[in-house]
């Protein structure tokens, strides 16, 4: 039975990290929001979930997975659920808290990537917040930005099998959520962007890395790729961004 | 060997989360950073292992778990990692992912009880901010509150083992957790509180069930437990809070 995941369409958002996951591991899966509601699939599947009066273990808010009657919502426990499943997870057990440590890292920054352009309430439109967005974007850039990465190149630099995977010494969801986080970022802040590869190294050619994999190529090349666009995480207002210090 | 606690003294924090759970476990447990420095203990031991150029697996930020070598970070990571072995998880390991999937919930809201007072920026202090702060205290007090504890108690009146528990028929972190959740909003935000075990019947019992829980009743009263201040999460200015609608 294929996997179900369940997101709002129209938008990469937080299912994209799970989409990457699904999509290296070739696994059979279904982008329910997407397909038509005539099959009983669409948006209205998904908020018959959400609304349930009956179902025992209710999501907050999508992306959530559905794996038969389970459902595992959140985008870091759908990948430490999917993980040893798709072999994106390392074998040692007690090294996938680990794994799971680093995506609720990049999780953290996600969320304050999205506050950039939504500081007050994600009940108002941008243009009506425009100014705290503004004051929210500059501090993220000047000193959330950089935290972070630093961050993230210690990760790689520190680990023992080398620099090419964030842990161990082979691919995980954790290397495919930092194509996709960098990814965004390079979307949305080119100017703060600037000069990234050679203050990041490591972070730059795991980029360039997960990008060449067939699966993942195959996957961006296709239609099932949303384009970036200002409904997302990561959204590109030029006047939110500046170059680094 | 005792758990290692990391976390910053003088606050209850994101780390009380886990002590509630260490607490209620009985379990043998350093709270490193309030030990002394001399015994090898204190911030600074912290510190040495967030800036360590030859650790394998750093964390982002504190609190994090350190288990032998082991370094767990994040708190929904650290209960997942210790629902277990303190016997707070549920047995079916299904069910954990939904525990984590809860507790993640619980997370994104004390990020966002957070930024009520930091909306900007955590470099900032909160006068600095006060403006953006209020418009965003109206916002989470009057849309966000109420979704969030209409959808917990929405998971406690969906148990289909009854609505003592988040999940199943016993006490697990996710009951801790919620716990610590209404104790600090009570106390950040006594007006928006006003009428809260009517309108959320089954979360008020939960909330008064695990007080008198006698692990935790003796933590609660013991120099264990820091009082709630003005440097914490859950933070009482009386300008942010407003009566219900």
């Amino acid at each position: 039975m294929p996997y179900e995941l369940f997101y709002w369409t129209g938008l990469q958002g937080r299912g994209e990290f799970v989409r990457l996951a699904l999509e290296e591991a070739g696994a059979d899966y279904i982008d329910v929001a997407r397909e038509p509601a005539t099959k009983g699939f669409g948006t209205e599947a998904m908020l018959q979930i959400l609304e349930s009066a009956r179902e025992p273990h209710i999501p907050f808010a999508p992306p959530f997975l559905k794996d038969g009657d389970l459902i595992v919502p959140h985008v870091a426990n759908i990948l430490m659920y999917l993980g040893p499943k798709l072999h994106l997870a390392p074998k040692d057990e007690k090294l996938r808290y680990v794994a799971n440590g680093l995506q609720l890292t990049i999780t953290d920054m996600v969320a304050e990537v999205h506050d950039t352009h939504h500081p007050i309430s994600g009940n108002l439109y941008y243009d009506e917040q425009k100014k705290a967005a503004k004051a929210r974007s500059a501090d993220f850039l000047r000193s959330r930005l950089p935290k972070f990465m630093n961050y993230f190149e210690r990760v790689l630099q520190q680990n023992p099998s080398g620099a090419k995977h964030a842990i161990g010494d082979k691919l995980s969801y954790v290397d495919l959520s930092l194509f996709q986080l960098i990814e965004g970022l390079h979307y949305a802040f080119p100017r703060a962007m600037k000069g990234f590869a050679t203050r990041y190294p490591a972070l730059a050619a795991l980029h360039e890395s997960v990008r060449e994999r067939p699966n993942i190529a195959r996957y961006l090349a296709s239609k099932r790729r949303v384009a970036f666009n200002e409904d997302g995480i990561f959204r590109h207002y030029p006047e939110l961004d500046q170059d680094p210090d």
